[in-house]
C-alpha cells in the first residue's frame, strides 16, 4: 500500500464519508492500492476499462480505453465497493460485448461505504462488475445472473481464491467434470488447457476420483508443473509434432473422458482416440476465440462421435447457480485436505488489466490469472 | 422371374434337393430372379461382391469384384438362404472393411433349404450377410451383433420394408430421434439427408410428435417430396447459396433438435442457430465419408456447443438391439395408420449393387435405396 493511498483513506475516515474499519486495513490478503480519490466536490472517482472496438482477432490495446468516472453519492440500499482483485478469464474474449460498455469481468471487492445493512462496510464481496475499480451496487443480480455474494469470514483462505479455486473457475471445473463427464475410477481423462485456472483443477479432481489423467499444455515447463506438483499422470505439449502419437502413448487404453477447454483440431484428434460411450465436457474453445473464420476450422467431429457413440455437452457454469456452494464447499474441503492445489499468476495494478488479459490468452499464466489492485 | 430360373428351381424341386414351397413361389413381394444354379456336382453356386481395394475417396467400380462361389452341402443346424432384397446404406462406405471380405450389407433373404427346424424353408429372414446372393447360415449372430430374424407373416407389408421403415433405418430414425433428441411438442427439428431412408422417417416422426420440421436436401425435387408428400413444414436445398439465411427463414424461432446425417460445415451452421439446451443426434457424416482428410474440415462446433449449452450424441443403432422391436412395432403402427410413409428407390439385379450403392452415396435415391435380385 502506498503512502499516498493510506493518506487518502485516512482523510476519508477523518471526513467521516467512509467508515473503513481497522480490520479491513489490516487484512492479510488484500493489498490496498486504491485508485480512488476525492474530487473537489467530495465524491469518489474510480477508473474503468470500456470496450472501444469489438475484439477482432487477437485483442489490441486500442480495443479498450481506460477512463475515469466520478461516482454519485450513495442512495439508500446501495453500497460502494472497491475492487481488490480482478479476474481475467477466456470468456471475456468469447462473450459478446457492446462497444462503450465496461469490459466483462468478476472481482473480489471490499465494501468501503454502505447504505445497505445487509452489505456492511469491511466485508468482501464477489461480483461481476467488469473491469472497474469502484462500484455502486445494490441487492439486484448482475446481468449474468450472479448476485453479489459476501465472502464468509469462516473460510480461512486467500481472498483471491474466490476468483479461482473457490469461485467461478473452481465451480466450472468441479461440476463441468463431475456432472458432465461422470468419470469413473480407473478411467482415462484428458484435459486441455491443463495448466490454466480451470484445467489445472479438472485434472486434480479427476485424480481424486481415481482416474488416469493426461494434461495437454503449451510448454514442457507447464507439463512439469502439472505432473510433478499437481499429480497428473502425464502431459502432452501440443506444440510438439505428432500429437496423436503422443496421445496414444499417454493414453494406451484410450480416452474415456475429455474436458475440452480449447476446441479445434486437437479436440478432434482426442475424440478419435476415445473409447466407446466416451463423454466430452466442452467448457471453452480458447484455441479459436482469436481466430478468423477460416482459421477456426478443424477435422469434423461427427465421424468419431458416431463410431465411438460419444456424448458431448457444452455448458456455461451459471446453469448450476442454484447449486454453486456445493462445488465451492467440496473444493474448499479438498483444498483444506491438501488434495487440491491452487496456483495464481498475479499482475499488479489496475492499469495492467489488459496486459494480464492478453497474457492469459497467450497462455503465459500458470493456474489462475489475477489482477491485484 | 426368368423362365430359365423357374426351370432351374423346378428342377431343384424335382430333384428333391430344395423343398421350395408353392407359397414362396407365389409371394407377391418377391421377384424371384435367382442367380443360383446347380454345378455339375449338384451344389449351389452363388455370387458375391468382395472388397478388392479399400475405398479411398469416392468408391470406384474397381474397388469391388463380383465373384462366384460354390456353396458346400448343408450341415445339421444350417439353412440356405437366397437374397431377395439387398440394402445399400451409407454405413457401408464408412465402416472399416477388410480387403478380400464380402462387402457389408443387410438383406431380406428366403430360406430355400434347411437342416434347422427353427428356420424352415419358405420363411424370409433379415440378416447382415453382405453383398451375396446365397448364404449358408446357422443360429449364431453376425459380426455386428444381429441375429438372423424371421420376418413374421402377420406383418402385412412389403418384404423390402424390413430393410427400411421396418428395419435398421426405421429403428435408427425412431430411437435416434426420440431417445437422443427427445423432441417436444412445438419445438423446431432440423434433419439433414432429409430425403434419405433415415431422414425421411425422422422428419415424419417429428411431425407425429407435433414439431415444426425442416428438412435439408440436395434438390428442390426432393424438397417438394418431403414437404408435399411427407408433411415436412419446409426444406432447404443445401446446394443453394446462403444456407444460414435460408435456415433463419425456415426456423425463425431457432432450432431445438438437430438430427445429423451429414456432418461437416452444414452441421456447424445449423448448430449456430440452435436454442439454449438444444439436442443433436449424430447418425452419420455422409458429407465426408468420401472426402480426403483436408476436405473433411469444417468450422468448429465447440463455440456453439458452449454458448448454447448444446448436447450432442453419436450413436450406432445396435445399442438398441434389445429394444429393436419396440421401434419396429411403433413404426408399423404409424405405417398402418397412414402417419408414416415409405418410398423406395429400387435397382434391379444383383450385378448392379455397386451402382445402387454409389447412386445412394450421390443422393440419387428418394427414400430407401434397395437392390432387388
Amino acid at each position: 500500500m502506498s503512502i499516498n493511498n493510506v493518506q487518502r483513506i485516512v482523510s476519508h475516515i477523518r471526513s467521516g464519508q467512509f467508515r473503513i474499519l481497522n480490520d479491513v486495513l489490516r487484512s492479510h490478503t488484500c493489498v490496498y492500492n486504491s485508485k480512488a480519490y476525492l474530487s473537489s466536490a467530495g465524491t469518489v472517482t474510480g477508473q474503468k476499462f470500456i470496450l472501444q472496438n469489438k475484439f477482432k482477432g487477437f485483442p489490441k490495446e486500442s480495443d479498450v480505453k481506460l477512463l475515469e468516472e466520478e461516482l454519485p453519492a450513495l442512495q439508500d440500499g446501495q453500497f460502494l465497493c472497491e475492487s481488490v482483485y480482478i479476474s481475467v478469464d477466456p470468456y471475456q474474449r468469447a462473450y459478446y460485448q457492446r462497444v462503450g460498455d465496461v469490459v466483462l469481468g468478476s472481482q473480489v471487492a471490499r465494501i468501503i461505504d454502505s447504505k445497505n445493512p445487509r452489505y456492511p462496510v469491511g466485508k468482501h464481496v464477489i461480483g461481476n462488475y467488469g473491469w472497474k475499480t469502484h462500484h455502486i451496487l445494490d441487492d439486484s443480480p448482475s446481468r449474468l445472473g450472479f448476485s453479489t455474494v459476501i465472502i464468509p469470514e469462516s473460510v480461512n483462505q486467500p481472498l483471491s481464491y474466490f476468483l479461482g479455486i473457490l469461485g467461478m473457475p473452481g465451480v466450472t471445473a468441479n461440476f463441468g467434470l463431475l456432472e458432465i463427464c461422470q468419470p469413473k475410477h480407473g478411467e482415462t481423462v484428458v484435459v486441455t488447457g491443463a495448466a490454466g485456472a480451470v484445467g489445472s483443477l479438472v485434472g486434480q479432481i479427476a485424480k481424486i476420483k481415481g482416474c488416469r489423467v493426461i494434461g495437454v499444455v503449451g510448454s514442457n515447463e507447464k507439463g512439469d508443473w502439472i505432473t510433478k506438483d499437481l499429480g497428473f499422470d502425464g502431459f502432452i505439449n501440443y506444440k510438439e509434432d505428432n500429437f496423436s502419437k503422443l496421445l496414444t502413448k499417454q493414453a494406451p487404453n484410450g480416452v474415456d473422458c475429455y474436458f475440452d477447454n480449447v476446441g479445434g483440431e486437437i479436440s478432434t484428434q482426442i475424440m478419435r482416440q476415445m473409447n466407446l460411450y466416451g463423454r466430452i465436457s466442452v467448457c471453452g474453445a480458447i484455441a479459436v476465440y482469436n481466430s478468423t473464420k477460416d482459421e477456426a476450422k478443424a477435422s469434423i467431429v461427427q465421424t468419431p462421435m458416431v463410431f465411438k457413440q460419444l456424448k458431448m455437452e457444452g455448458f456455461l457454469v451459471n446453469r448450476w447457480l442454484n447449486r454453486w456452494n456445493e462445488a465451492v464447499n467440496e473444493n474448499a474441503q479438498w483444498l483444506k485436505e491438501g488434495k487440491l492445489k491452487s496456483r495464481e499468476t498475479i499482475t499488479k495494478g489496475f492499469e495492467n488489466t489488459f496486459q494480464a488479459f492478453t497474457d492469459m490468452l497467450k497462455g503465459v499464466n500458470f493456474g489462475k490469472a489475477i489482477v491485484e489492485l
